[in-house]
């Protein structure tokens, strides 16, 4: 083996995190072992399994091989679970038998600040790059591809979509952060894939971007990355991706000196301070997200919304609120996003008008009061009425108490006969109260959890510049 | 009754919001109405409750009176759940009885742009006024103050505190947002108080702030509001209420131009644009809230760390994660908020690095790898090491996936020996998953949904300002 042509590392690549045979070499029946976490993963696995061990003759119903030379074929993944001082040796096998690409999970390379631990990284990316056999890692907790059931490693990741649809892939360097972002799926959110790359000798978050943008089952894209090899890659990924339909949404890890200078500690990778990623990554398309904790539910209105047209400036919104309070901090959200409120026409007043009650009022933001909670129907009315002024090209439901109106399905319908976005603002801090999972799972329904993430989310929905 | 002298004024706040009695004008068995909606939520209530219908005997276990004049003594509490148009007369009534203060739910008044509904509302002020009753709203939810089970009003509102514990005290102008907000009881955040003033005729939100700074059960004020008549008053009651030891948190609504000129069309009150709000209420001693998301946690970091001594800067912090990335984003956020990160003594670092593996940080932020789900107390223990150290003045814990580790008791036993707060930011998007109702539970611990949103607050945990 010693096609190390760009092509062949990119068939690779797809072969490695789209894998019809998967090799755990280091599987383990011992309570605890990063091998036997690494099996349990597996269960859902709907390809070939072939755990590794010179210890065990079977795992289960799996009969095990004593080393990768006698692996009746070469696997299209190998898992290393394997201590630091064994890692390269089973590198250097799989190499030699033709493997896709292999998942190091063991830390102590170029995270640390140590020559010798780094020239070790180096030799493990090169023992592949001779090969065309690509590499995740090391310090990564793998990577999941939940329609194969393919869950390579050793955190939990939750994930999966539900028939049909389609979901988020999450990228994250950190995999920790990575199963953090990942919880989400716990209360519906779909997540097709998640991919962690940690120290990235080789494959890094450029080069998950560009698998995800290949994947049908990929709505939109989610990424958080601290450091990288080629700023450029990235952005071209990231062009890429978005020029196909894939949607991205970035929360940028280590953006301040402190935040930047731990990078170096944490994964070893370079932060490139001095980069314009801002400008660069919005120009290519990107959904630039402030907070961790906005990264997946803006990923989610990218892909509700991803086969919609885009107006060419930020969209003006028309804000339907049950709650006076929370129509007005909408309105301060979108003043202070740059998002404009649409002036409604005479016909769209007159039309509120006869729908609300004589005490709300029919201006933007329109406060539709407690009757919204006494009349569900009128509210998807008033929806109807917003969307169907040509001055509004969204609508922002800030929605007041945890409940379910009964209303999602039929808003999600307007979604699809007006064309335009409604984004539920979830304002009780009851987080996942009666209705949350149940929006979240509407198809055209975009929640998200703060008003300032739902107009930072749509300040970026507009138009590609073009370039 | 004339006596409208300030101190029955004040006398008959406490009166009408502590009361030992209440009567409800326009109670009813019809479903759906506001007078059983009230009913139901007294059905806790530990004081004398006088239902007041011309039409029933009996609701439930209650003997029903025909009207104000047939009770047998003046209650301290009269909600009017009647019509606008009979309000005017309850009113009246309620003042020649004598009654503490009314509970007005009634709209459109003053927040109607109508001359007419304007004076219908000077009027109903100038009837209490003139009886030196109190009156709140109209456009009001009511309120709840949950020690006494008196809950006056028709909304939702969830609340209490654990036993001997302290709780948040919430005031809010808008009904809704208030009910949104106290929503976060349903996940184990003790709420004393949910205090809604509407259109605040007369009790405003200054008046509120005043009440709660007497009562013993509340631990921090959570403030929100849009208009008032005299921002000094409220000035004067916020820098009372930190004074006495009540710290509040304050999320200000209408901050914005679009903002400010629709609180006109919902209360009806002056937003006072114009007046420096941010820097009085700060010197007053407010932690300012930026995104009604962050103001209940917010409160509840003030309540539970009332009694440690603050520095007179913004606190120097040590992080500690079990992620490098989220210990990067906590560097990220605290450098954002321009509050420093503590530099380690030797001796911390030294100690540091005898708990956590060989591949893990001992500067700060400080990443215990992975190895901190492996080995929780471990956790506990670099948290002891850091809180020792003098130049430490807090620590901030982004803790990873949804999981109760066990330690949470421990670290708050930590606050309690050290004086200095732990803040457990929550990571993952599993908002409501495993561990967070017991850390939110936990004496001491002070839990966050995001970094920002943590650094925000601990940026404003310093010692007063002296005038």
């Amino acid at each position: 083996m010693s096609t190390n042509s760009p092509e062949q590392s990119r068939k690779n690549l797809n072969r490695f995190l789209a894998p019809r045979s998967i090799a755990v070499i280091g599987a383990s029946d011992r309570p605890g072992s990063l091998g036997l976490r690494t099996m349990r993963n597996l269960e859902a696995y709907s390809g070939r399994l072939f755990p590794v061990s010179r210890r065990l003759e079977k795992i289960g119903d799996h009969r095990c091989y004593a080393s990768m030379d006698d692996l009746p074929d070469a696997p299209d993944c190998a898992i290393l679970a394997v201590p630091a001082a064994a890692v390269e040796a089973e590198v250097e096998a799989c190499a030699r038998r033709g493997v896709g690409g292999c998942v190091v999970f063991a830390s102590g390379y170029g995270e640390l600040d140590d020559a010798e631990c780094a020239a070790a990284q180096k030799r493990l990316r090169d023992l592949a790059g001779e090969a065309g056999m690509r590499l995740l890692g090391p310090n990564t907790t793998g990577f999941a591809n939940f329609a194969l059931g393919a869950h390579a490693g050793f955190a939990e990741f939750p994930g999966g979509v539900a028939d049909g649809g389609k979901g988020i892939g999450l990228v994250s360097q950190s995999g920790a952060l990575g199963l953090a972002l990942a919880q989400s799926a716990e209360h519906g959110t779909g997540i097709s894939h998640v991919l962690t790359c940690g120290n990235s000798a080789d494959i890094e978050v450029a080069d998950l971007v560009s698998f995800l943008t290949d994947q049908p089952e990929v709505g939109a894209i989610a990424l958080t990355f601290e450091g990288i090899n080629s700023p450029e890659r990235l952005i071209e990924a990231v062009r890429n991706a978005t020029a196909s339909g894939k949607p991205v949404a970035i929360c940028r890890v280590g953006v301040t000196p402190a935040g930047a200078s731990a990078v170096r500690w944490h994964t070893g990778t370079n932060p490139h301070v001095d980069y314009p990623w801002d400008e660069n990554l919005a120009q290519a398309g990107a959904s630039i997200v402030r907070g961790a904790e906005r990264l997946v539910e803006t990923a989610a209105f990218l892909a509700k919304t991803a086969d919609l047209a885009r107006p060419s400036a930020a969209p003006a919104v028309a804000i339907l609120s049950s709650s006076g309070g929370s129509g007005i901090l909408a309105a301060d959200g979108a003043t202070a996003a740059g998002v404009p409120l649409a002036v409604f026409s005479d016909e769209t007043s007159a039309l509120l008008a006869q729908e609300l009650p004589s005490f709300a009022s029919p201006r933007n933001p329109c406060d539709a009061t407690a009757q919204a909670t006494a009349n569900p129907p009128m509210v998807t009315r008033c929806a109807d009425i917003l969307l169907s002024d040509p001055a509004v090209d969204c609508l922002v439901l800030p929605w007041g108490k945890a409940w379910d109106s009964g209303q999602f399905g039929a808003l999600s319908d307007l979604v699809e006969a007006h064309g335009k976005p409604i984004c539920l603002v979830w304002m009780s801090q009851w987080l996942e109260g009666p209705g949350a999972d149940a929006a979240e799972a509407t198809k055209r329904l975009c929640v998200f959890r703060s008003i300032a993430g739902c107009f930072s989310a749509l300040a970026t929905w507009r138009k590609a510049d073009s370039a």
